[in-house]
């Protein structure tokens, strides 16, 4: 972002969100960051150019690919300019003052619920309430001055909010990732691009789905991703993810795009960017 | 099952969720059916043989596939013997004699609320309270006798509660299918058997990945779905779900994973079973 000009970043969820954190990761010095209520929102305002960016989940180690923000990547003229790996830690959360043995009852989304469910049963007897997400959960417990109970949210969360960390890492995995897209209006170069994203569709998989592949194979280049997911509606005709080494400035890309254009019913270049290749770090692998 | 014998269903959720009526399609006269809290439940119950067979939800259309519980496939000793795919319809339910107009409420799990987000909207300003799932939001404007609230779930749920169903198939999007898997303990022939699932592990996928996919094109055998996934904390090592056509008893495919077998670092077959291929019945196909 050049000096001088606005960077305002939209993100789905409530201040503290892991999408927040994550647009913080991408943009430390963000003029503006925009909560939106949905990922359409999301990728409304970028669209609009009410926001600069839009920050976005596409997957999670446990959950999977959230086919959803595909769909919305397909629908709208966006590109993808780069990618994070956020680990997700959960912590247990409280108004100042409360201690663990105060609480009686649990706010939280239920899948940030499901993921701490072994570490919260041996806390005791609580009541799990469930929420619409995570950050709004902290904010319902300060607001409401819920002095009985704690929610699971980010430490964010807990900052934005002045609420107290009463129990660190409370998911039971700690193999827990989101990655997320940044992504912005138009078609761009983006320095340093060597992971490119696309979606294609080919009818009838079985030799089509090995030919669409040997267009990477036969020009040795690496892929990250492949996901097939089939079109209801449409029998026997499927739309791939796929994820590979190398950017659309390189002329074996092209090439290998140019060539799966001859076989595919449909093709989408997603964008170029530099690879998040943070889980090679020592420091960030295993389990713990 | 043999006439006589007890049929046992494990499946999660509250009666009335979407995975009974998946283990009511599969067993119209099961003789019980045993709701867990958890994923994990369902395969400890098959597991320990309390239930002779579990039902779990493996990928939905809109969400993707279900990491979790192909994780809990690997870590079990259970085989697929059927799969079975259910349109997610998600009705609005109250108490008898509740009107739409006295609607100020509406109870459901987030996912079921996101998926009803716009006809929602277009019924009112209402308030929207998450809840841990759609059945259990039924039970609870029932028990609790809510009578300005609604819930959304099954048409199931509303039966089984003895509730009025005020509007019918609430989902913004009718293309909501989820494929469930019919589980139960040990190897075993399954008659009509002509689909199989496989998770392998390769390393370095480039090069990798297009061989595996060979031994199954080279075989001519028809691919109905693949995806990769990273395993974190061991980079470049990844996780592949594949499900070919064809069965463990056809001589082709026993060859197609032998060779597999050469390649990958990891193989478990998780079951030969029959193809639920019902979305190629015009009645079920595309969206309304």
């Amino acid at each position: 972002m050049p000096p001088g000009q606005e960077c305002v970043v939209a993100y789905q969820g409530e201040p503290g969100a892991y999408s927040e954190i994550a647009s913080r990761r991408f943009f430390p010095r963000a003029s503006r960051l925009i909560p939106c209520e949905t990922f359409d929102l999301v990728f409304q305002r970028a669209q609009r150019e009410e926001a600069n960016f839009g920050v976005i989940p596409i997957e999670n180690s446990l959950a999977g690919s959230i086919h959803q923000n595909y769909d919305l990547l397909l629908r709208h003229r966006l590109t993808i300019i780069g990618e994070l790996k956020l680990r997700i830690l959960h912590h247990l959360i409280a108004n100042p003052g409360v201690g663990l043995s105060q609480v009686r009852r649990i706010f939280s989304h239920p899948q940030a619920l499901m993921q701490c469910r072994r570490n919260t049963a041996r806390l005791g007897r609580l009541e799990i309430i469930p929420t619409y997400d995570t950050a709004g959960s902290v904010k319902k417990i300060k607001e409401e001055k819920i002095l009985d109970g704690a929610a699971i949210a980010s430490d964010l969360a807990a900052r934005l909010y002045g609420m107290t960390i009463l129990r660190q890492n409370l998911q039971d995995n700690f193999a827990n990732f989101t990655r997320f897209l940044l992504l912005a209006k138009g078609r761009r170069k983006v320095p340093d691009a060597n992971k490119t994203s696309i979606v294609f569709s080919i009818q009838n998989v079985p030799g089509a789905l090995f030919r669409s592949m040997s267009v990477f194979a036969l020009r040795d280049i690496d892929l990250y991703k492949i996901e097939s997911r089939p079109l209801h509606g449409k029998p026997w005709e499927y739309l791939f993810y796929v994820d590979f080494a190398g950017s659309l400035e390189d002329r074996r890309c092209k090439r290998a795009l140019a060539h799966l254009r001859e076989l595919a019913g449909y093709l989408k270049i997603l964008g170029s960017y530099p690879r998040d290749d943070s889980d090679t770090d020592p420091q960030e692998s295993g389990e713990n």
